[in-house]
């Protein structure tokens, strides 16, 4: 058994040989150029790790995890355009860097190259593994539409947000851990608590970064502290201080004419006189002991789970 | 065994059962909208008809066929977004009905419906089905790259031209004709046999459509005659022109200060001046004879093969 490290490492080394075409070149460089951004490789170590968890070789998961993190890094090149953001990890965006008609092109490709790899799974498990990843692909996608929708409207419930963040972030990993686990050999229950548990973390991990971003350490907290707020952004924080705050007061989270540094404080003033945080918290918590919850039921030795923990530790107590 | 037109109404019937889920209802309408726009719907009407060639149960390549047409209609509406066009079969296209943001990600999602569809298909064709199929979008992505990476250069060769429509257009066809034949049963040999059918009709296919451009029955051809010649777009009968007029005459070929009807009557004096219309007939007849030479390998009885050579008739007879 692997640790996260070591898998991140396994990802790391396979993403390099990837055999894109040469050309044509502009077609494929953006690929090669996203794909060796970096970042955490959480998914497709996940995939490993559920792989592991049933079966002995790492190996015979890689597929299904370069299709993951191909498909992840697809969604990224094409919620850029969409967001219009110049940068992703401290780089230029593809459509920055190639046109914005070359980055919706070559996100299309990433999605046929996810779906290659994802064919050369054993074929005892490959209605599964398709039927698995395609329906982890849709929920991105409607997270991605009602994430956009959202931005348009002034009257988003709770529930609402909760399940915009289930499909755009925790179905991604919940889908990761699946695959992983048919891949592996699991029994359908052991895969689908699997999925719970990756799904759960999930919306954990996206309610805790909606947390960081306003009370995260700015010197640890990878993006700026307080960005959200600046943006109006309707995270958890946001909706909730909206449900609670009265009329008056809840003005200064949508206000667009006050300068960043007093609109952030105002903001984490409300935040605070309503205790958001600890709700947030209470939410969290929640999912996370979901999480937990479906880990424990997975019918195989506590000391094999140790993994899981791990990530899960290091996932939450990542300060960016 | 059905007729081509027998087979259009089966598609056309199939169509508005496909069940796309109800929300977020912009993510699922401007599918549904595209889907039932029409459309000779030739490229699924191949897969029936491929598959029809082997097995007598049309029913059998239902998913293949409703998988080739969402991603023949997934590219029209990112293509449209690249071309920046407004009309599509006479109706609004998706950005421009539903914005970009929108188009971008309703085309995303009709990539995974047509992934959902092809996963249908029985187990024991699933590999080879889904080797075509990605070999085949992939080819799709690549035409189009080269078709917008030829409008930014002025020294685009006949050879690249052909492997441009290849890539673009002529590669579903034939892709289409392959998934049908796997899905039929057919040997490796009899599908290969059908991709060069199609792949060789899809070139004449285009090539006819560069002089119908120009040469169609203006009463006939559905778009405008002399679109291309307007647009300065490097067609076969661009390309051949600029290699063999001399320098001083070439220039009108991208001129763009002439007014169209004169710069469309110039144009055609320069192609007839040359025989170009004759030169882009030989190279169209060229590939339809290698595409009626590989329907005759193709080892069924020869009466079966007839619906074939009314669908290149039918193809070719158009003037629209």
């Amino acid at each position: 058994m692997h640790s996260p490290v070591q898998l991140q490492e396994i990802i790391e080394k396979a993403i390099p040989k990837i055999d894109y075409p040469a050309h044509p070149a502009n077609l494929y460089e953006p690929i090669r150029y996203i794909m060796s951004l970096g970042g955490k490789r959480i998914r497709p170590v996940m995939v490993l790790m559920a792989s592991e968890l049933f079966n002995a070789d790492v190996n015979i998961a890689l597929d299904a995890a370069l299709a993951i993190e191909t498909f992840h890094n697809f969604t990224l090149v094409h919620d850029d355009i969409m967001d219009n953001a110049p940068l992703r990890r401290g780089k230029q965006t593809i459509h920055e860097k190639w046109g914005i008609n070359n980055a919706i092109l070559s996100g299309d490709v990433m999605m046929v190259e996810s779906n290659k790899h994802l064919s050369k799974v054993d074929i005892n498990v490959l209605k599964p593994v398709l039927e698995t990843f395609n329906a982890t692909a849709q929920g991105v996608c409607e997270g991605q539409q009602l994430d956009m929708e959202f931005e348009e409207r002034g009257d988003v419930s709770i529930e609402e947000y909760l399940e915009m963040i289930r499909l755009k972030t925790a179905v991604l990993l919940g889908g990761a851990m699946k695959l992983g686990a048919i891949v592996g050999g699991a029994s359908e229950q052991n895969a689908n608590l699997l999925y719970q548990f990756g799904e759960n973390l999930g919306v954990a991990f996206q309610l805790q970064d909606d947390i960081l971003d306003v009370y995260g350490n700015p010197e640890k907290f990878g993006k700026q502290v307080g960005g959200d707020i600046m943006a109006n952004k309707k995270t958890f924080l946001h909706l909730k201080a909206l449900t609670v705050a009265i009329d008056s007061e809840a003005t200064v989270l949508v206000a667009e004419d006050l300068d960043p540094e007093t609109k952030v404080k105002a903001v984490t003033s409300l935040y605070n006189k309503y205790n958001i945080k600890e709700l947030a918290t209470v939410e969290m918590e929640k999912n996370l002991s979901l999480a937990h919850k479906a880990l424990a039921a997975i019918n195989v030795a506590d000391h094999k789970k140790e993994n899981f923990r791990m990530l899960v530790q290091q996932i939450l107590e990542r300060e960016h």
